[in-house]
C-alpha cells in the first residue's frame, strides 16, 4: 500500500465583514481542514460556509478552538486553568459541530489554534483539559497536535486516536521538539530545504535538527498555510513533491486507520 | 389523569466574575430550566455548572440562545437576516448541548432569549430562521415560544413540536397578544391577580384581556422569574396554588406527550 | 475665493490581525478621514497607526463612533437610548481624542457610523444624545451628518458647528434625503453619473432628484470610499473634476470658516 | 502637619444588566476611587454614574484600565507587548477622561488593574509603556503602583508623579516585595492583624515581613476592597485605626503635595 500523509489548513478565519484568507485557494491543496470557531476568529456564517466549502471538497473537517481573545487572533497567552481549557475547547467544539450535522458530514478531528495549541504543547494539565472535551464529546474525534508534545501524550492517555503533525519551514531540536521562535534558524526560509524536508519526514519519519542529527519524527499530517501568495507557493510545492515520490495524501482519519 | 402545566426559568445567566440570579433557589420551583449560552449572557463555565444544576434537580434543559449583545443583556432590539438568526441559534444550540452530553441528560427545548424572543414572536421569516436551526439539530426538540405567536406558527409549519409560553404577571389583548410593555397596564403588579390569572390559564386555557374578554389561551408553560425576592414569592405561590388546585408541575416533555 | 469642498472618507478599519482598507492609498484623495474607534471595527494599535497617517497627511482628523457591534461592522440598527449613544459616542471620542493628543494633532470633527449615523439621520432624540457628547467634549467640534437631517438640525440646535455630507452615488429624494437602499434606483452605478453629481453639489449646491426635479442641497463634505479598485477609480475622478472646474479640496476646517 | 494616607478603591465594575459592587458604601470610606474603563469591566453608562458618585463624594477620581478580558475580569495574564500596553492605556484613559470632562472634575491618577498592575511590577518595559501612554496623556497625571515595584520605578523615570500603594492583608518578602497568592499565609485573614500593619504602614512606613524583619515601606495609599461585607468591615475598621491615631485620610493628589 502507498505510503499516505495527510495536509492540514486552517480555514474560516473571516469574522463579519473581515475578510481574511484565501480559503478556496488552499482548500483544494489539503486533505483535512481546521475550522475556526468563532473566539479568535470565525463567525456563525463563515462556520456554515466554510463546513459547506469542506464538503464540497471532501476534506476531513477539524473543529480548531481558539483563546477568546479575538483582538489578538488567539495568538497571545492568556493564563487559563484546565477546567476553563476543557470548557472552551468542548464550547467551540459543539458549536462547530452543529454546522457539521446541519451539512450532513462528519467531525473528524479537532486541533487547538496558536496560543492554546502552543501551551498545550508543553503543559500536560492543560492539554489533558482539552482532551477531556474532546472525549466526552465524542471518543472518535481525532486529536491532532504537535508531534512529540505534551498533547499528543495527553491525548493517548485519555485512549484518543491522535495525529502527530509536523512543520516544513520549522526547525527541530534535537529532542523532536521545535526551535523557539525567537531563536535564530527557527524558521526554514529556504523554499527548495522545506520542500525536502516536509518530504523526508513524510517518506522517513526522520528529520535533521538543528545540530545536524537525523532525528525520528512521527509525522501523520504537514501544515499547509495559505495567508499569502509564498505560502499557497510552497504549499503547491510539497503536494508536487509528494505526488513526485508515490506519496498520497489523504485525511487523517485514512492516514491513522 | 391530572391536568399538567410546566414551568420554565431562565438560568445559568452569571458571566465570569458576573454572578447574577439566585439559581439554586428557583431551579427548586420550575420543572424546565433555559439555560443562557453565551452571547448575552452565560460563559463556557457557567454552562457547565447549571447543566450539572438541571442535572441535579431533574429538570427538563433547555438552550436559550440570545443575540450577540451582552452589554444589552440582549435585550434590545438588533436587526438580524433570518440567515444569521439560524446561524445564530445553531451555533449556541450546539455548544450548550455538547455541555448536556458531557453531563449525560438530553436537551429537551429551545426558548429564544430578550428582543430575539420578542422580534421572532412577530416575524415569521426571523422565527423561520430559528426553527431551521433547530430542526436541522435535532427535530425532537422542543420550541418554547409565546403563545399564540408567530414563532409558534413558523415551529409548527416546520414539523417541531412546539410549546407554548404564557405569563402571569402580564396583561393580554383580545386576539391573545401581549399588551406591549410602554403602554398603561401592560404589567399586572398585584401578586394575588397574577396567582389567579395563572391559575386560570393553566386549568382552563383561558384568560381575562385587558379590555374584559375571557379568551382562550394555551398554556403549555408558565414563565417564572427568580431574579428578585418578589419574583422569587410570586413564584412559590403560583406553585402552591397550582398543587392546591390538583395541578401537576411536569417538564414539558410530559406536558406535550 | 475658489470655491471649496472637504472630501472624507472612513479609515482605521482594520481590527487587531484582520486587514482591510486601502487606506494608505484612499487618504492621498482626501481633506478629512473618520477614524473607527474600536467598537464596529478599529483597534488601539490601528488607532495610533492612522492617527499617525492623517498627522503624516495633514488631513482633518475626526472621531468615527460606531454601534457595539464588531461582527454586524455597526451596520445593523441596535435600538440604543439617547442616553447610551451620549454615553457611546462619548466614550469613543475620548478614546480616540487620546490618540490625536499623543501625536500632537487636533480633533477636527466626529461622524457618526454606519446603522448609528442612519438612525441619527431620522431620530432627533438619539441625534441630540449624540450632540450633547460632543459639545460636553470640545464645543469646537465639528458635526459631520446627512445634509438636510435630523443629525445636522440637532447639532445646529446644540450649537455646534456642522457640516453636511453628500453621496456622488445615492439618489435623493425630492425633499433632500437619501432613497433608501431597497428601492430601486437609490444607488448610482453609473461613474461618469456619479462624477457629474459630485461636482454639481459642489459648484452649484443642487442635486437632481429621482423625481427629475433639482433640488437645492448642502455640500460641505462628499463622502469618498476606498473599500474596492473602483470605489478608488471613482475617488479619484472626482478629484480631477473637482480640480477641473477651480474647486479646491480642503478639509472641514477650512470649508466651513 | 497630620500626617496623611490615601485610601483607594475599585469602583464602577458593573456591566450592562450585569451588577456588582457595593459602589454606594465603598466609596464613603475613601479619598481615592480607580473607575473600570470597559475593558474588564464597566461600560459607558456605568462609567458617567460612577464619575458622578466620585464628584458627589469629592474624592480623587482615578482611570483603572484593564486588559481586554471581560470573561476573566481582567486577572488572568495575557502576553501583551510594551507596544499594545501603551496603546491600551491610552485608550482607556481617553475614555474615562471624556466623562470626568463632560462633570466637570480632573483626573487624579492611574491604576492599571488586575493581572496587568501585577505583571507591570515586574516587568520594567510594559511598566514603561503603560507610563508613555500617561505622560503623553497629562504629566501631572500620578501613576499609583505597588509599592517597591517594576511600576514605581518606571513611572519615576518617566518623570511622572508616583504614589506608593501597600495592602493591609497581604505578607510581605523582605525585599518588599508581595508573598506570592499561591504560598501559605500570603494572605492575612485576621482582622486585627490587618488593621495593625495598616496602621503601622501608614504611621511608620514600616511592615513585619513574612519572615519577621521590620523593613521598611512606602505607603501612599491603602488599597481597600468593598466587594464583600467582610471586606466593608475591615475597611472600615482601618479608618477608624487611622482616625484613632490621628492619621488623616486624603486624596493622593493631597498626599504627595
Amino acid at each position: 500500500m502507498a505510503k499516505q500523509i495527510d495536509l492540514n489548513c486552517d480555514l474560516g478565519e473571516s469574522y463579519g465583514s473581515f475578510q481574511v484568507g484565501s480559503d478556496e485557494q488552499v482548500i483544494a491543496l489539503v486533505s483535512s481542514v481546521n475550522i475556526a470557531c468563532g473566539w479568535h476568529a470565525g463567525d456563525p456564517l463563515t462556520i456554515e460556509k466554510t463546513v459547506g466549502l469542506a464538503k464540497q471538497h471532501g476534506v476531513g473537517l477539524g473543529a480548531h478552538p481558539g483563546l477568546p481573545d479575538l483582538l489578538g487572533f488567539g495568538r497571545r497567552r492568556l493564563h487559563i486553568s484546565p477546567e476553563e481549557a476543557c470548557a472552551y475547547v468542548r464550547y467551540q467544539l459543539g458549536a462547530v459541530s452543529a454546522f457539521a450535522q446541519a451539512a450532513g458530514i462528519p467531525v473528524q478531528h479537532l486541533k487547538p489554534h496558536g496560543a492554546l495549541y502552543n501551551m498545550a504543547a508543553v503543559d500536560y494539565p492543560l492539554a489533558s483539559g482539552i482532551c477531556r472535551a474532546v472525549a466526552s464529546f465524542d471518543p472518535s474525534l481525532i486529536l491532532l497536535g504537535l508531534s512529540g508534545s505534551e498533547m499528543v501524550r495527553a491525548a493517548e492517555d485519555h485512549g484518543l486516536r491522535v495525529a502527530s503533525e509536523v512543520f516544513a519551514d520549522r526547525a527541530y531540536q534535537s529532542d523532536g521538539t521545535l526551535v523557539p521562535r525567537e531563536l535564530p534558524g527557527s524558521v526554514i526560509t529556504d523554499e527548495e530545504t522545506a520542500v525536502r524536508r516536509a518530504l523526508q519526514m513524510a517518506a522517513e519519519g526522520t528529520v535533521e535538527s538543528i545540530t545536524g542529527e537525523v532525528i525520528p519524527i512521527r509525522a501523520d499530517s504537514i501544515c499547509i498555510h495559505g495567508d499569502s501568495p509564498h505560502a499557497l507557493r510552497l504549499a503547491q510545492r510539497i503536494c508536487e513533491a509528494l505526488a513526485g515520490h508515490g506519496i498520497q495524501v489523504s485525511s487523517l482519519q485514512n492516514v491513522l486507520s
